[in-house]
């Protein structure tokens, strides 16, 4: 658990053990099981998660009730609401287990802590952040230039092992596509 | 020029002269006129561009000479090929101005010395990467749940001055539909 994260957090910057310690004194463990929500609309959004094992959905729904995946969360990925989470207000989607799941939490203040307290954290979070940003914008691209077929290659591409693990109709509401188009597409 | 990347910076952190100067040191002048390439597809993207006056458009070209609007940029924005800009590696989109236009041009080893010579520096990056990752996901959001009429209404709303600035053609750009259905919209 304590080596998921290390090992991650020094893809960007590298600690020495007591510098770990420091960091890894601001998590908490918890254990999920499938279908189990860790964020629910509504609810105060206290915590920023690191997925060690398991996987998860940032739901949107929209005002007809429909569900629509903002982003899928499996190893070594961070997810939360995170607009709630930064501004420290009420969810506005909901984050749900696909399958039993082990995060580390970390709380919006022991975040700040981290930020302030270590600067080689604080640009470990500008990174993620810089990175989330791009990865953002390379999606919107995605949406503007690429049809159904062309975003389900690319994602297919970018994490087969995604396809294993996830439902089809969920991979629909991701792509923005019906779950007739996808299952055109991928037969 | 000065003071609007000043008032810009302080809506965040709080600088004192010394440390302002040491900031403004980092950047230089540059003026465009109407329609002028800032960055074209294949250069290397030296510079992050703070925007003083003007506006601009970042454009990505698909596979079939298309182009797509990725985001617009006026007074008070930060603009560039940033995925280009952050790994140093050539834009693969291009950025123009849609008017006659003065930015405050920042490199990526300048950026690089803001970020680690003031820790308060890093602190305003960090916000903008966050916000600007949040900005994305909401467009995301945006596409996923709203046909065109309503992602045209949200566009007007959040930035009404964009109405009278861009030609019509350029905003279905951005939202991804037709002109004639853009006009339909807003008829």
């Amino acid at each position: 658990m304590q080596a998921n994260l290390r090992e991650h957090i020094e893809k960007i910057i590298a600690l020495t053990e007591e510098e770990f310690a420091f960091v890894y004194s601001h998590f908490s463990i918890k254990k999920f099981k499938k279908h189990q929500f860790i964020i629910q609309k509504g609810d105060p959004v206290k915590y920023s998660y690191f997925v060690v094992s398991g996987l998860l959905k940032l739901v949107h729904t929209d005002t007809k009730e429909k569900e629509h995946i903002v982003s899928f969360a499996m190893e070594d990925w961070w997810e939360s609401d995170y607009y709630a989470f930064y501004t420290q207000t009420e969810a506005t989607m909901s984050l749900e287990c696909l399958e039993d799941t082990e995060v580390l939490c970390c709380s919006y203040d022991d975040y700040k802590k981290l930020r302030d307290g270590l600067q080689k954290m604080e640009r470990f979070f500008l990174e993620k952040a810089t990175f989330g940003f791009l990865g953002s914008q390379r999606r919107i691209i995605s949406w503007q230039t690429s049809n159904s077929k062309e975003r389900y290659e690319q994602l297919l591409k970018q994490y087969p092992s995604l396809f294993q693990r996830v439902p089809k109709s969920l991979i629909a509401s991701y792509l923005g596509v019906s779950r007739e188009t996808l299952s055109r597409l991928s037969s």
